[in-house]
């Protein structure tokens, strides 16, 4: 039996796709929409606490400013009265931005970060800025996973995966340096999308690791995913990770039909032991269900030490970006962030600069296996979200495609048995993501079907 | 009075844009042209040495196809015909590539680089490898100055520089990580242009400090300079410091009248009083002879700091890049590059990126500048080239503009006492290279107009 939603829920339940064709043809009103999700927050947040920051007078103005644009004929934007959520660490004008540290209590950036000026182009409503863990790292912040108030949300974007999931909003937006995206999509049951590296520009996002850190989104479908990413999507000079490519057409591939079915790779990630028997088996269940569209193989040998390079990297990277919050108030620093700075600090300058290499080489050494397949297909996480508080999950299956700079997607279509979602990860190849997303809308549908049947 | 040149030698002296017209009419033949080259390095190779790999066949063999092609009424390409000397750390395909280092005696590659690739596409003729310094780095090779062999020509680009001023060839490519292409152009009294970082693809060359390593270009004039860079520039998915841009235009750009009269700025960079008298008075006398066109500007403190932080990127990148040599025969690496490695052996990770940091903060700094000039003007090395070889000279001009990737050219305008030629460098605003080329050739012409009037 489906849980009934209450109106306002079930509305945002609808998805970003489904809202965004309303809204434009004015079957809907931007006011109305956001007055639904500032209905749901209103209910839901004192148990979730995803929000840092949210001024429901900031959202009616922006809502009422763009059906008045609408109302005059003006062209609307392809988010047009869409409200999202933005993780604390994505600076914007005006409005604090506190990367969920002490350390920036009343900081209050003069310019909105790219993507921010992004979304405004695009139409879209800032809902509000969503709890980060701090500085982005792994100690949990306030927020708890709406399936079960007593389960860790995952981080670090736990408030943007939390919004989502909790229908406070149909889009949010998120950032992943280990496995800070992936992972919260998984535990809190939302699609997640970590785009490729270099894909989205992150000039006004807090520094972690620049080599690493990349933005991604959540919403509730995978095309809901894509909309929002195609908006993110684009050449920053700011930015050397980006270049002036063609658009990615996201939503355009992503809604098409696969012109094959789409063939799957599975495989064990390095630390497969780690996770959960039914996660282990919710896995080789899908497995056998696809049949003969999907293959086993073993991930190349290189990528037995990758866990340990992106660890270098992160390391020496966050001694460096985050030495002025050492500088400001370095023992009011998590422990967790102090461990991996102190790290970093005897890293070898020389060290550092091999583990770099590491990205070209195995992306290199994936090349026979996406030659043979659409996408791998592994855990999102090692299991459903951790009870309690003193972790926000292990990221062991995410970091490895965060340093490889891969796409990677985790959809909601495994439960547990205490009944909290767990997700699939699909992985494709660099700048493969509009397939990636085809594929895992594919298969999304294909699982839906067959429960149906 | 001129100095007589025998025939062959006069015929290159024409400079590479004469003899391209020359070419693509059928007026002079490819062979001859080759012919002409072998016969000026037979007369002066001996003395001048600036040659690693030379074979008189396979040079003759590339100009008779070529002259076959053409009469064959087949397309031809922008360098129809013309001989270029590659230095020895540029990979050629089944042609040795030694990098100037006996732990490399009897390399022989089995790909071209990038930009062999795109010379023979070009239709140039590969005229054979010239002599780099060890490993690109400090200690005098055995290349000699071409206007007096008692002294250096510089380095690394030794025998690339040495080549084109000895006309045994139009054109010539070298490299530069500190000041490896610009220092040899002002010894050897011909023209040497370093593009914008990331203009050239690097693949297939030594790689000694990648986010440092420029690839550049030697020929008699400034026009010459840019047609070989236009054939150079491109994006190569394998070297991630380029991107996918249009053509940069460079020929067509550097050939056009300036719309304005165009203005420089005077700099005393960093090391200025280490600049020989004779140096100093030549550019303090351009700086006169242009009179309002030319102010004198103070470079930003922040370049107080830029030469330390240029070695400590270069000790970091060679300490990793040189360890497959320290490896294979330590004990026989010249003791300057053993003294580098070692320090970048101990530098922590942490000083290397906050170094890094550099390029941009200095570029930023020298927005104003640019707003106000065409180009800044300054020495391009402290003076002539120094006697005897136990140096190769020093590139304290030149360092600082490798870090901040900016384009740099140096035209050989001024002489020294002793008969010497000098360079005055011209720097522009990163990716300005067609305008900066274009105001050194106006100003090589506003000189040679002056000395004639």
């Amino acid at each position: 039996m489906v849980k009934r939603k209450a109106a306002p829920e079930a509305l945002i339940a609808l998805g970003a796709v489904a809202l965004r064709d309303r809204l434009a043809s004015g079957a809907l009103r931007a006011v109305d929409l956001a007055s639904a999700c500032l209905e749901v927050i209103a209910a839901r947040e004192p148990e979730v606490q995803a929000w840092a920051w949210l001024d429901s007078d900031h959202v009616l103005k922006q809502a009422e400013a763009l059906d008045l644009k609408r109302k005059q004929g003006r062209p609307i934007g392809p988010l047009h009265g869409l409200p999202v959520g933005l993780k604390d660490i994505i600076d914007t004008a005006k409005i604090p931005t506190e990367n969920g540290t002490a350390l920036d209590r009343g900081r209050v950036p003069r310019e909105d970060a790219f993507i921010v000026a992004r979304l405004k182009q695009a139409g879209a409503v800032i809902m509000g800025k969503t709890v980060t863990t701090e500085l982005a790292f792994l100690n949990s912040a306030k927020t708890t996973n709406p399936h079960n108030s007593e389960h860790t949300p995952g981080g670090s974007s736990s408030g943007s995966a939390a919004a989502v999931a909790a229908n406070m909003v149909p889009l949010s937006i998120g950032t992943q340096t280990g496995g800070s995206i992936i992972r919260p999509g998984s535990y809190c049951g939302v699609t997640a999308f970590k785009p490729t590296f270099g894909m989205v520009p992150r000039t006004g996002v807090l520094r972690s690791a620049p080599t690493l850190d990349t933005i991604g989104v959540y919403g509730h479908s995978v095309e809901d995913a894509a909309l929002l990413a195609d908006v993110l999507a684009g050449h920053d000079p700011l930015d050397p990770a980006t270049s002036p490519i063609p658009s990615p057409r996201l939503y355009e591939t992503a809604s098409a039909k696969p012109p094959l079915k789409p063939v799957f790779a599975f495989v064990r990630p390095f630390g497969w032991d780690q996770a959960e028997p039914e996660m282990q088996e919710a896995v080789v269940e899908l497995v056998e269900f696809l049949g003969e569209q999907c293959f086993e193989v073993a991930l190349p040998r290189a990528f037995e030490e990758a866990l340990q390079q992106h660890r270098t990297i992160y390391a020496a990277e966050m001694a460096k970006w985050y030495y002025p919050y050492e500088k400001r108030g370095g023992d009011n620093l998590p422990a967790s962030v102090k461990t991996l700075m102190s790290e970093g600090k005897s890293l070898p300058a020389r060290d550092y600069i091999a583990a770099l290499d590491w990205t070209a080489l195995l992306n290199g050494a994936l090349g026979e296996i996406f030659e043979r397949c659409d996408a791998m297909i592994m855990p999102a996480a090692t299991g459903p979200a951790p009870k309690g508080f003193e972790t926000t999950g292990n990221p062991i299956f995410n970091s490895v495609w965060t340093l490889c700079g891969t796409p990677a997607v985790s959809i909601p279509i495994f439960a547990a048995g205490n009944g909290l979602p767990m997700g699939l990860q699909l992985v494709g190849p660099r700048d493969g993501d509009g397939r990636l997303l085809r594929t895992a809308r594919w298969l999304v549908e294909h699982v839906k079907q067959a429960d149906a049947a």
